[in-house]
């Protein structure tokens, strides 16, 4: 079934030749539907216990746009303005709470379930104290990894699609999440990414990248 | 060319059939040369300005996973025992170094080259300082974030070369780089992934990920 969603499913093509895309058609709108497809197929990336930490802000209106220019800063400002559309991946902090944790761990069989429920009552203490936090370094960095795994995935989803994208995290944080009427208790701004047609006349050049013996030691 | 280097070059099948794979093929070596190309292949990954602020410490031998054992915890341990090989992912924190940053920068137009040399003037005395960092929230989550990207785009790489991965974070990062003789001044660990052959006697459940509309919110 997966393979109907994409207009590209070739692997090598769509991870190794993946660029960050600047210019977009103008006015192209990436129906809701298949935003949500996207979404859908992004979160099969994996997540610290299945913690599924992250929630997707996808402006795409004009009133939306809008509303977010105040939040962007230098080039990127045109960069949202001509995207198709602009996510703003959100962190989750209370990924734990029974309205979000419950509603995965019901699908699992009891023993699973309760092991998991196990897990949590032990790990959170320690992420919300990362002085204590044997696992990593607090609920901020576990946010951190787990929102940056997700929109990478979602950025080759998109190329399947047959879109491309650019991910940056170069924005005003503050007041972004009221400004859109969610809750600013619960989810932290942590990176962002626009999506859209590439602009058939823009030819992204290959960015250079280290040889691999430079960035790997073998023990 | 690519193409060449996959097993498995169906997209879908690589990224949404993915799971985290926890028992392996007991013995199976992946030889160095195809891990210099996985490696090659994951670091295609975007980076912030390109800087690439990643080195992968690849533990595969009796002597390395003997030496790691001291820093796994709980199953874990296990888990990089059973594994062709554990791959600490590092955060360069020395990444904007001469010696690193202007090695990508020379296979650039001299414009393209002063141009990231003065973001890096610009930004990295703010990353160092996380309470003046307008971009983010300092260099640890700047690593956290690049490092866990390219870290999701290794294990697809995994996938399309047949292989199959687990990532976690859950281990003792004190002391780790020294005791694999590098520099722990300028390396920081952040994940780690163990990556081999499934074990065909294992057949990993599909977890289960929120729908879609519940992560989302359109403005």
């Amino acid at each position: 079934m997966a393979n109907k969603n994409f207009i590209n499913n070739d692997f090598a093509d769509v991870v190794l030749n993946r660029h960050s895309v600047k210019k977009f058609e103008k006015g192209f709108k990436i129906p809701h539907s298949e935003l949500l497809q996207m979404v859908q197929q992004a979160v099969r990336a994996p997540s610290a216990i299945n913690s599924q930490p992250w929630h997707f802000l996808i402006v795409d209106s004009d009133a939306g746009k809008e509303k977010l220019d105040e939040f962007m800063v230098g080039p990127d400002k045109a960069l949202s303005k001509g995207a198709s559309a602009t996510i703003i991946v959100l962190g989750d902090t209370k990924w734990y709470r029974k309205d979000h944790f419950d509603k995965t761990y019901e699908h699992y069989p009891k023993e699973a379930s309760d092991f998991f429920h196990k897990m949590l009552d032990w790990w959170v203490p320690q992420l919300l104290d990362s002085s204590k936090d044997e696992l990593g370094s607090g609920m901020d960095e576990m946010l951190a990894v787990n929102n940056a795994i997700v929109t990478m995935q979602f950025v080759l989803i998109a190329r399947a699609h047959g879109y491309d994208a650019n991910i940056a995290d170069d924005f005003k944080r503050e007041g972004l999440v009221k400004a859109f009427g969610l809750d600013d208790d619960r989810y932290k701004p942590m990176l962002f990414f626009v999506v859209g047609k590439a602009d058939p006349k823009e030819i992204p050049e290959k960015t250079y990248r280290l040889p691999a013996a430079d960035v790997t030691t073998f023990a």
